[in-house]
């Protein structure tokens, strides 16, 4: 059943970890990683909704847990009518879709694709749980390949033997630029801001870059103009969890003071990824807000006293005006011009 | 022999929190405050300066240890003779004063306090530990008096019920700023960055404000410009860890990027503190490396894999083209003014 590239393996620990597989869908558990390996273990589809609600995995993580839920979601309703079905896989796409309000739409593209899958399968006397998860692999395919092209451009953009900021965790991208940087023989060394308070930049990018064997700097969110200013950083990179066609993108809570700092300090700010077809604009995007109690503590033990409030947008909006340019696998867009981004064939990605 | 002000109760919990007393000097630790009270005991002066130098105290804090620290030095060598005494007290005024280094010239206004007192102490037959706690209960006095009209002055800029951003843990302003605040009847809102990698802001500066029933909110570091934006940030203010003549400051790191933030958005940035007369230039600043270490783990569970590398400056240096004024004790200056503040009597601080 598995189709999947296996020269990728640098990337299964972070992305192919959340993975269907006898009625259960065993996640990764990237909260507590590289601490701890740890898995959660899903026996429903709800728990797979919920675990990416939890961020249990996050950034691309969701996108294969979300097909391999629905896989879970055949499973659970195996034998059943062909109505009966459909509609609980119906409701199983509604609802791992909208598990996070911001990246709801690419969740649904997905889900609704594994729906489709079930459907066809069940059209044709298929069994729906493998024609599901054999469209989740497509789709994990599709995206690496894709990605492998946007790794190119951007590794392209990067100076020889310059030093890169990152936000947050790219997931794929990560890889596909340091594989990149690797094949035009460019050393480039990465600094990687920690991305409280789930720390992705510190535990997941981190570690994705070390293992590659590039030279890996954890500073904390704090610390960007320092570095900026004494410590020679040449670009700044992150992925975007929206792209808007009119150039603004939601990215990590974070991304927006770091891309007005690099502009203040005349360092260009290149976001990645597919351009989001059906976000007009940044009054689409919406903040998923989460409970801040996750603000006031880290790993379970309290930083304040009783009565201390706290926020946790987990996302925010970058405007175009401090966009250096969107690389996709179409080549370096400016933000302003996104539009042409989808006068030539748009190729499904999700 | 205590002749503190105890009217300032609120405040003892986090600065007077080093104190010596039958030849040990106990010291609050800050690292695990609030989530745990407990003390570290020191029975020699150098477990003083390491102390220090392991920020088990810091801000303020170290402002009272180093004299208490002072005074445990001088009961390490009673009933010595006068030389070995003094020359015992001097080196020990070099190592608590060079426990760190960007305020090792604060840190010796005091240690040299202590020594002058102590010799004045022996040439007069009297007990030099005691007098050495006596001139460090003055200087707190003093502090605190200076700080009041400190307080008052910041307080004064606050818009009515407006939110106040502040950086790391500013000790005694925060308590007088707030003190003032409630004065002028101005239920202010104080929303506190984290401030990674001590949590100083969460931990600290958060608890003083809730204790004392203010509206308090901590955010991560990488949210300051979504604060900014979105949640109404009227003023942004630190204290600062060196104030030199030409209007540069030494504060916490991350200080430099909110300065650059809050003028992003057009927001003030007040700094309080008292300049310092022998600091003439942000080139006289020397900014304190620490064990990059602290930024990898949190509360000793490490964050990353093995070989990735950090950074941990504890400061960086905000210039004077940042800074909507100087909060002192004779007023408001311009960061570009600051020499008019030697023009008139300067009073003893330390």
């Amino acid at each position: 059943m598995v189709r999947m590239d296996q020269d990728l393996a640098f990337m299964l620990r972070y992305e192919n970890v959340a993975w269907y597989e006898d009625g259960k869908v065993r996640i990764l558990d990237r909260r507590i990683y590289p601490t701890r390996t740890e898995f959660v273990t899903c026996t429903t589809y709800k728990e797979v909704a919920q675990a990416i609600t939890d961020m249990v995995t996050q950034s691309a993580g969701p996108y294969t847990a979300a097909g391999m839920g629905m896989a879970l979601a055949a499973y659970e309703v195996r034998g059943q009518s062909r109505e009966k079905q459909l509609a609980w896989l119906k409701q199983a796409s509604y609802d791992i879709s909208h598990a996070r309000p911001t990246t709801a739409n690419r969740y649904a593209i997905i889900t609704e694709g594994c729906l489709a899958a079930a459907q066809a399968a069940l059209d044709e006397d298929r069994d729906p749980v493998e024609a599901i998860v054999g469209r989740t692999i497509d789709s994990l395919n599709r995206r690496y390949s894709t990605m492998e092209k946007v790794g190119e451009y951007l590794a392209g953009l990067f100076p020889q033997g310059g030093t890169v900021l990152t936000q947050c965790f790219g997931e794929t991208i990560i890889g596909m630029m340091l594989r990149a940087a690797r094949r035009q023989n460019n050393p480039v060394k990465i600094v990687c801001a920690e991305t409280r308070p789930y720390l992705q930049g510190a535990r997941l990018t981190s570690s994705c870059c070390v293992e590659m064997g590039f030279d890996t700097t954890v500073i904390t969110d704090n610390m960007v103009a320092y570095a900026m200013e004494r410590k020679g950083i040449d670009l700044f990179t992150s992925a975007a969890d929206t792209i808007c066609r009119d150039g603004h993108i939601a990215n990590k809570i974070g991304t927006f003071q770091i891309a007005l700092l690099a502009k203040e300090f005349g360092i260009p700010y290149f976001v990645t990824g597919i351009p989001d077809g059906d976000k007009f604009s940044g009054k689409d995007i919406v903040i998923e807000e989460r409970d801040p109690a996750q603000v006031l503590s880290y790993r379970g033990i309290p930083n304040t006293l009783p009565g201390v409030k706290a926020i946790y947008p987990s996302f925010d909006v970058t405007p175009p005006h401090l966009i250096s340019g969107v690389v996709t696998d179409k080549g370096v867009f400016s933000p302003f011009d996104l539009e042409r981004y989808f006068q030539t064939e748009v190729h499904q990605f999700y």
